[in-house]
């Protein structure tokens, strides 16, 4: 045992001393880092803010609708202040980050009727959209490209409101809950659906009009990033219209790409250029090879049939 | 801080106000909603009746399998019972929903065994069909396909027996965790193998026969949903016949697609059209295009080169 | 109730009648199984010991950091000595499990400044690839390509040290959490970067050079997989060289196939033969056919328009 207590103690050395170099990784002045956990807890009570009827606490059945309300928001409205705060603290004294960050979580809990209007129209989309859709009850309860959205949609404000990295944190958390990577920077209108979602990204500097409807797999995305940091801030997404649909794992790339109104893109399509208007634009039956895999001789197909793909 | 207070007060108010149009948001009737958290402990639950040995409650290793097997039982009885009957309520009166309820849950229990039998195709169909497999145990413990495929198998009873809405919480939880998204109202045979699985989609009329291997990202999804709601109890989704396999990213698509049996799809393809029994596809070396990217002096690469994709 | 409870009982009965067929799923006899909870409370534990700072459990500020980190490793030499030692047992002798497992865990915690090094790396190349990125504590609070790259490195020490099981299991974890499905036999060289990340898929068998950067959807996969478990141990996934950059949803296959360095593979490409050196590689406007959804007489698209992708 102590020949184990030894080495323990003798890695334990090695490991202080490796945290010594001075590298990003080893940085441990971080008092002002923001808290995962709890961000994960205040998305789940703005979720009961925006949807005061799908996601109520069962503990709070008792209280009125104004103490309910009061109650979430004033733990939403403290945790979003201090997460703020601490990330604001960074860049400036702390008197100067708690005064921005109150006048911030103000102004984004007056936007939030704004931003339950908007919802609203995400939620009529998705029931228009989906044949498999039931209710709209459903839709709220477990569409996971709804989930995505309404944090998305959250963060935006944030991210408008210039606070630095805890939108992204936002979005992330709903990008591992439902695999739709929607950067809060992106501009996205009215009625917006995601259909399935697992693997979509949105890309910072994306533009998206009304009545836009996506499906898994697409990427909106940047042509190039080789110019690394030097590209940050420029517009790198592309712009989708109006009424456009973009069906399954379709790719469409680069800032200056504007899909026109009306269009739909079909499923595969891989698009660096700008689309007219009202185009239907779809993979040419993709030179498809066809083989038999019979032997000659045989009536079903062979186990040892060299089917390389 | 009075300033604070009174802004805040003003917020409640506005949101408080902004319940008040009747909009599917501002619903608040919900006593008769699904518990989300209770579905997923169910579902834990459910996978330590299917699989005994490997997710066992070490807290419950004192009692005999008989006691163990039936506090899990009624354990799931009485909160799925408890959520059937909630979800029913909004159909009819509360008796009758109680009744049906009841009944459901105690033909799911007995479809249990049945369950399980095409769970140890799955299982197999894993081991044989994936090199990386070191033993059965390690697919039962980790493999996220065997997961969403045995939620997906015990949604689907659910499904078949009529019970609205929870049979999509089911899936939708699998697909949060796995990436993997089964519509309960699909129909897939025995010996069903889904390897890496993220971004698979599987539409809600689908129907796949036995010994069907799909790869991460394919779609066997609907052509066309611009119909929306008036789409709905079509059959939308292709049927994939026994045998058959389907490589990464593989999107077929439409109700009236059927790929025959012993097929291969191969990565990638794109397919709006039956396919006969025993053919390979794959795409036709997709008309890549190649360019060095170097200058004509230089040996090596450039950094300034434009590789615009 | 007494036929209900009848009812139940009966099927109590047959179910454990069911667990007596001797399949896969009935096995019992499972002491020596992990805990995928302890896993995954020790996949957080090892993050805070590679990242110090940025993941540190508030509760500990009261202590120094020697003290701080001597606690945490033993909490997760503790843990792994347990899960490795349950998981060797099934192999050998309890005695030789536990020395051997001593063994392991040591080498491992010896093996971590490297892996800090390592992962150093990753962030580095992280924030060099990733326009979007505003800061390095950005990348290491949030990014999920940084997490799954992270306990990818940590597994794959263990997989290397021979455990079994238990590698996958953590990276099975990471793919969960983030849809990045990294195996933890892939060999991986230094500055990887993973963007977005949701649907790659890395096999058990590949190789990554030096400064490699992959987006979303990729697979570096098997060509075929028909031979099953036949093909196990074989090398069966590509090569990747240095400095090879490989867009959304590209698929790269084959044991044989090599990716020469300073390659860039375009989105949606599909490969499976070698390409050399300095290559950009992107298909060639994937023959779309753009049609105009307008009737003869109307200015606007019409709602009726057969738009059959």
């Amino acid at each position: 045992m102590n020949t184990i207590e030894t080495q323990i103690e003798s890695i334990v050395d090695s490991i202080l001393s490796d945290y010594q170099h001075g590298r990003d990784i080893d940085k441990v002045d971080l008092k002002r880092h923001p808290d995962k956990a709890a961000v994960i807890d205040m998305i789940g009570k703005l979720l009961r803010i925006v949807y005061p009827g799908y996601f109520r606490d069962t503990s709070f059945r008792m209280y009125t609708s104004r103490h309910n309300l009061s109650m979430l928001m004033e733990d939403v409205m403290y945790n979003l202040n201090k997460q703020i705060t601490l990330i604001l603290q960074s860049g400036m004294d702390d008197d100067s980050a708690k005064e921005k960050s109150q006048a911030i979580c103000l102004e984004f809990f007056r936007r939030l009727p704004a931003v339950r209007a908007t919802v609203q129209t995400d939620v009529e989309a998705a029931y228009a959209g989906d044949p498999a859709a039931t209710s709209t009850d459903e839709i709220i309860f477990c569409y996971p490209g709804l989930f995505a959205i309404t944090v998305y949609r959250l963060a935006h404000e944030l991210y408008v409101l210039g606070v630095p990295m805890l939108p992204r944190i936002m979005t992330e958390h709903a990008h591992s809950v439902t695999g739709i990577d929607i950067h809060p920077g992106a501009t996205v209108g009215n009625y917006f659906f995601i259909d399935h979602g697992t693997g979509i990204v949105i890309g910072e500097t994306t533009i998206i009009g009304e009545n836009v409807k996506i499906y898994q797999g697409v990427t909106l995305g940047g042509l190039s990033t080789r110019a690394g940091q030097g590209l940050r801030g420029k517009k790198r997404h592309p712009t989708i219209e109006d009424n456009v649909t973009i069906y399954a794992n379709a790719s469409i790339l680069g800032g200056e790409t504007v899909i026109g109104r009306d269009s739909v893109i079909g499923a595969n399509a891989f698009i660096t250029h700008s689309i007219p208007e009202g185009t239907t634009v779809s993979i040419k039956s993709q030179e498809l090879q066809f083989k038999q895999r019979r032997c000659a001789d045989c009536a079903t197909p062979c186990e040892n049939w060299n089917d390389k793909i």
